[in-house]
């Protein structure tokens, strides 16, 4: 990160200074500083002096900087702090970092937890461990602002003095009726904008988006971009307000959807941490399933070959062409693949489209095909003078298989799509599969024609 | 969108109450919708109900609406109204989102909007459209509050019930000295929090995170994102404070710039428009630089299958392995890049890791290559009894494949960091082409060592 962007922090000197054991000097330097940044610095450190420094952090500070944590130094200060010490910490969290931290800790930590958590908090946190995972309900928090509708702004006002100190976000107010069920919504904009006799039901709003907690993470990211929301209420399945998803935890959701894209499109399967802090065996486990089947499906290419092996003993030149035809197909086909499951993605592009999707790239093949195809045969021309017709087929193959793999890029992952599968699964490696076994055909077909072989 | 995320939406019925002219009833059901979802609908009509729809807005609404419309049907709007109409919702608008307007519109109609301006909003749109594309500068909004430390908490309310509605976002306020420099942030929070007389000195946070405006969107987005900020504070080279990033526009940047990457890494130049939007010919020019360069570099590979003519002329069984090991070896090297350019791209992993990702993935590469051979072995051993000398060369061919693919599929896009070029391109297509003219070199070696032929 850029020194513009935050005050200069000089990791170096701050472990040097943990090394002298000058404390009261580290203290001060720390409390200079973001959370986010001391959580980064802790990370450095050996496993003593990590308790050490989180020990010298001021309680309200300690919670923040707990939750930023990786959950092998969150285990590591657990087991080394009091029950008083973290019984404090538990009950100062936002129950979803709470809930996020409980999901990740091995099950004897998590008993310590709870065991130094109040009854309350504690039904809360089981509550919320229950959402099914990517739910809306498995992200949201329970620190939110409700208000009801007969209240005035001078009363609202009173209200999130008294209890905006503990919600994660007070700008968007909620307000319920007697069954806490969902009637509208009011911003800290609205209030100061309003005078103070003015009653929360004339300047609520009562078009209120919101989403359900079993709903998925993905579709909770999609409204609140469409809609440039900063929170998103959260209500059960009798419309009853049970959370809000707020702004930064969608943030992460998008980078971690975003993440498990890429990596189904590379052909694995999508991984639960970090790349850096995922085990060998993990990374490989999600690897082999992948590679396997697109590796026995090639074999089927290989088959194909087999039939023409008259062809390519008679004429071995043909086969150093092969690689050239197979890259090119397995390309044109994932660069149409990519954009159209990208479209998909971000909810540009619909199954309904098909047909104007199919046309358009129908149209951008052949002129990509065209291309490639000339650039092919003045090369070819000049390498192998004479050879007119080899050089055509080898050049009738290159535009075939982009048109193709343009063809088959885009209409599998509309396909899946239709389907209810995961589009992304029909990204460049499946794509380059199919692509190389109609290519290989394409141009041993061609070859057998034009250049008279038998088959 | 699911129908619990919101109010349900009938275009059908509104489309069929503007056919039949009931504009009184289309208004009231207009009424009831957020601007977002009156945009989608206006997109949906001729030009003619275009511009009846949009007249029959409320004025703020149809500022709003305005802003969510693509370009076509802004510049239609623009060519429609009267110069009084459209002086009025240019005023209104953010500085920002007519920015962005006049940046896509024909010169003729920004001509047209900037003499229906006010000379104070011409000046500073002029000031915004000088920014450099994609900084800080291109994508703040100058609409914030600003206060004055020696301000009081009560002064501050007054001051933002003054100026509040015309902020972007009211929540996170700015602390400036006369010179109008960034001194310190208060939020609205920390202002409802305090008692009236305190002032602002007394309670803002002086450790202020900024971004400067010629600083990347990419980075004020990672900064946002790891500090969790609604607002990011943008100074110019003299620290003075001079407009705002919301985190509205930075959840459209962040969704760009994952569009940007699977874009290079699908081997095509980022497009500036959505997929539907983008010309054929502009397609077909953003697709071909990168599978020309490809597919010409795939003509080295062929050229390296020349040299061992020989040795499948001798046994032609040999070419039909080689899609599955080309596949194999693309397939396992983009796996390994892509994990490595993802993770640089959300900042874990950095040019400085190089040796402990490399370590990881040759024993990644060392597991996933054996399972693979094994699994080839026997397959292979079932299809050609007795032929095991074969057999081996085509499985050992396989695990060296991988084992290399790995280690280029991780080095590459390293090194293209540390060499300050995008890892992006070091993707998928590019690993493909360097990993197939490897393992076919270690497979025809083998073939010619093992099977005793001559290259």
């Amino acid at each position: 990160m850029s020194k513009e962007l935050m005050p200069e922090i000089d990791t170096e000197e701050l472990l040097q200074m943990a090394d002298d054991k000058q404390y009261r000097r580290l203290k001060a330097a720390l409390l200079e500083l973001n959370e986010v940044d001391i959580a980064s610095f802790i990370e450095e450190l050996d496993s003593e002096r990590t308790v050490v420094v989180f020990r010298m952090l001021p309680k309200a500070m300690a919670t923040d900087v707990f939750a930023e944590l990786p959950v092998e130094k969150q285990t590591h200060i657990i087991n080394s702090i009091t029950d008083r010490e973290l019984s404090e910490i538990v009950e100062e969290l936002y129950v979803d970092d709470a809930v996020d931290m409980l999901e990740e800790l091995p099950a004897t930590v998590v008993r310590r937890v709870l065991q130094n958590t109040k009854p309350d908090t504690r039904k809360l946190i089981n509550q919320f461990l229950n959402y099914p995972d990517n739910s809306a309900g498995s992200i949201m928090t329970a620190e939110y602002i409700g208000l009801k509708k007969t209240m005035t702004v001078e009363q609202s006002f009173a209200y999130i003095r008294k209890h905006g100190i503990d919600s994660e976000t007070i700008y968007t107010c909620y307000v319920m009726d007697e069954q806490r069920r969902l009637y509208g919504v009011v911003t800290v904009k609205d209030l100061l904008m309003n005078p103070y006799e003015t009653t929360l039901e004339e300047i609520m709003d009562v078009h209120v988006i919101k989403a359900v907690t079993t709903e998925d993470q993905e579709e909770v990211a999609e409204t609140m971009s469409r809609y440039g929301l900063l929170s998103l209420p959260v209500v059960d399945s009798e419309d009853r307000l049970v959370g809000i998803v707020t702004v930064d935890d969608i943030m992460e959701v998008m980078e971690e959807e975003a993440t498990e894209d890429f990596e189904k499109m590379a052909a694995m399967l999508p991984s639960e941490k970090p790349y850096l802090r995922t085990s060998v065996f993990q990374l490989a486990k999600n690897r082999i399933p992948w590679l396997l089947i697109l590796m026995l499906s090639s074999t089927i290419t290989g088959g194909i070959l087999v039939k023409y092996e008259a062809a390519f003993s008679a004429l071995p030149l043909l086969v150093t062409f092969i690689p050239m035809l197979m890259d090119t197909g397995g390309n044109s086909g994932s660069q149409s693949s990519t954009m159209i499951i990208r479209g998909m993605a971000v909810g540009e592009i619909e199954p309904s489209d098909i047909l104007k999707v199919l046309w358009k790239e129908v149209r951008v093949g052949v002129m990509v095909g065209t291309v490639l195809a000339a650039v092919n045969f003045v090369r070819l021309m000049l390498q192998y003078p004479g050879n007119t017709l080899m050089c055509l087929t080898v050049v009738l193959s290159v535009f075939c298989t982009v048109l193709v793999a343009k063809t088959i890029g885009c209409t599998l992952p509309i396909g899946a799509k239709v389907l209810k599968l995961d589009p992304a699964i029909m990204a460049s490696p499946m794509i380059t599969t199919i692509v190389d076994a109609v290519s290989l055909m394409v141009y041993f077909t061609l070859a057998c024609r034009l250049l008279g072989m038998a088959a």
